[in-house]
Parts: structure tokens; C-alpha cells; sequence
């Protein structure tokens, strides 16, 4: 950030009074501008037993297979957007269930939530971010092509815990490897 | 947004090409400026089943109650910054437990996050932007002069689900009143 998106002038990076985080901030009109992480929304869309994944046809990770997931938008709801991107990157219709991760990526800044979904009918296509979508059982999951961290540990916990016979909320991050 | 915050050009709201949903775009630099929904994170802090609860210094809703909580910050976890606004807030220390409420506000633009936790000594005092800070126990608390919504259906839940003996995620939304 270089200049205020509100009136024009250069910002500068400093510590506004009464606060511990450097801000952009404009001395010609006195906004200051927080920058936030953002929060990334999608379903673990299930259809008898075996999950949908969808290749990815954009970067990052062109190519890689993932869950539905994508950032919400204004004036949504978590729910919402996990309904949309599902509808847009695998053309496919679910019936949201609990949530089931929510893990924090402060490296990018980002909060990914995954919720379970089952497919309503057994009808899905490559959205116009997404190459190829398929489903894909335990045994059938390309492990060594997943995109995100996020996403082969949603799946870890679900399969994990589909075992157990007990679905979890599990919130907790994805750290730097080392 | 008026400006362009990496080349200080003017910007234009239209649909870029393969979207559909209008953004701030810069026809000089070729930025498109993404707004979307902010992440506010808390904690339940409990002492001996009491709740702490802070009178809010600022606004909006001064001098309201209020869950410690806040904006979180970029290359934080969601644990970190509920730890991190419990202090701030309360200057309390907790141990951080489950995630408990995970609430869209569409209307503001918010998705507000709760743990429960457990004050790990009984200590703690108003920070900046607090007046006062107290234990209250569930008869105590002042349900009509709670500050959001997000509160009190956090408090709700919470004392639902504690008479239950079991304690579950929320995962919901707070719709405009009518």
C-alpha cells in the first residue's frame, strides 16, 4: 500500500496512538488502513462414501487437486459461500453439514473452513476455475497432488475420523515446514 | 475506496473479466482491489463458572458489555489473537479451550469466533479500551445491556450447553433484526 484509497495521498507506516501495530496510515485526510487476514470457505462434498475433488485450472498450484474452497465475499454468510464456491468451481449442488475445520494459515494470512456437505445428486462439472472434478474414495485420493496443507488435512481428519465412527470440530493451524 | 492504494490512480467499480461480482479496479497499474468479510476472535473466559465480561471504553456500544474479542491481525492463529484480545481487553490470562461459536454477521461484513477458556489465576483489570471488567455468574449477567448480538448468543449457547454437560460448536449466523 502506497497511496490512500480514499483521498489519493501517500500513506505512511507507523503506529497509530493507542495502538501496538504499525498501520498505513494518510495525515491528509487521517484514515487508517488495517489490513486483516481473510477467511477461505468450501465443503468436503461427499457422494456414497467417496469424496469430490476438483484440479485445480489456476495458480497458485495450477494442476493440484482440492476441496471447493474459495475466499467470502461481502455480505455472506460462511455458510453461504461454502454453497457458492461449491456451485461455481464444481457445478455441483450439496446439502451443508456441520463445520468441520477451521485452520489458521498466518504465513498467507488466511483462515481456511471446510465444512461437510453431501452432494444432493450425483451431477458436477469443472467450474471455470477447475480442470477436471472426480470422487474419489479413501484408497483413490492422490495424496502427492493435494494443492493445500489445509486441504489434505481436512481429509486426514475426515477419513480419521469417519473411522471412529464420530465427526470432530478440529480448529488449529497450518504451520511453515521446516 | 476512491484510489488506487498501490499507484494513487482513480478506480472504477466494475465485473472483471471471469468474475461476477463488482471490484475497485485500477485502469492504470491493473490492480483489482478485493474487499471481503474480517474475522473478530475471542474467548468465554471462566472462573470458578463465572464469566468475565468487559464494559466497552469505545465505540460503537460504549459502555456496554462485551466478550473480550477483536479484529484479528495479520500472521496471527485465531488462538493467538483471542489469547492476544483477552489481554488486551481484560488484562487476563486464560487457557485457551475448544472453539465453542463461529458466527456470520453478514450485515457488517463480520465472522466473530469464540473459545471457551479458563482464567489461569483470578487477576485481571480494564485494558485501553475497556472501562471495567467483572465476574458474572449466569443470573448476574445484564442480558439488556450486552453489547452484540454475537455476545449474548455466545453467552446462550454457552449456559445451554454447560446445563447439558456437554459443550458443542455453533456454527450459525445473526441475521438483521426486523
Amino acid at each position: 500500500m502506497n497511496f490512500c484509497s480514499n483521498c489519493g495521498a501517500k500513506v505512511t507506516l507507523r503506529v497509530p496512538p493507542g495502538d501496538s501495530v504499525p498501520r498505513h496510515m494518510c495525515d491528509n485526510c487521517g484514515t487508517i488502513h488495517y489490513r486483516n487476514p481473510l477467511l477461505v470457505v468450501g465443503t468436503i462434498p461427499e457422494w456414497e462414501g467417496r469424496i469430490l475433488l476438483c484440479k485445480r485450472a489456476i495458480e497458485p498450484r495450477l494442476g493440484y487437486w482440492t476441496l471447493p474452497a474459495g475466499f467470502m465475499e461481502l455480505g455472506e454468510t460462511t455458510a453461504q459461500a461454502a454453497l457458492r464456491e461449491t456451485l461455481e468451481e464444481a457445478r455441483a449442488r450439496v446439502e451443508l453439514g456441520e463445520a468441520f475445520t477451521l485452520l489458521s494459515v498466518p504465513q498467507v494470512n488466511q483462515v481456511h473452513l471446510f465444512y461437510r456437505a453431501r452432494l444432493i445428486e450425483r451431477k458436477f462439472a469443472a467450474g471455470e476455475e477447475t480442470l477436471e472434478v472426480g470422487l474419489f474414495g479413501e484408497d483413490e485420493i492422490p495424496w502427492d497432488e493435494i494443492a493445500f496443507r489445509t486441504i489434505s488435512t481436512t481429509l486426514r481428519y475426515f477419513f480419521s475420523d469417519r473411522k471412529e465412527g464420530k465427526f470432530h470440530v478440529h480448529a488449529g493451524e497450518i504451520l511453515p515446514q521446516k
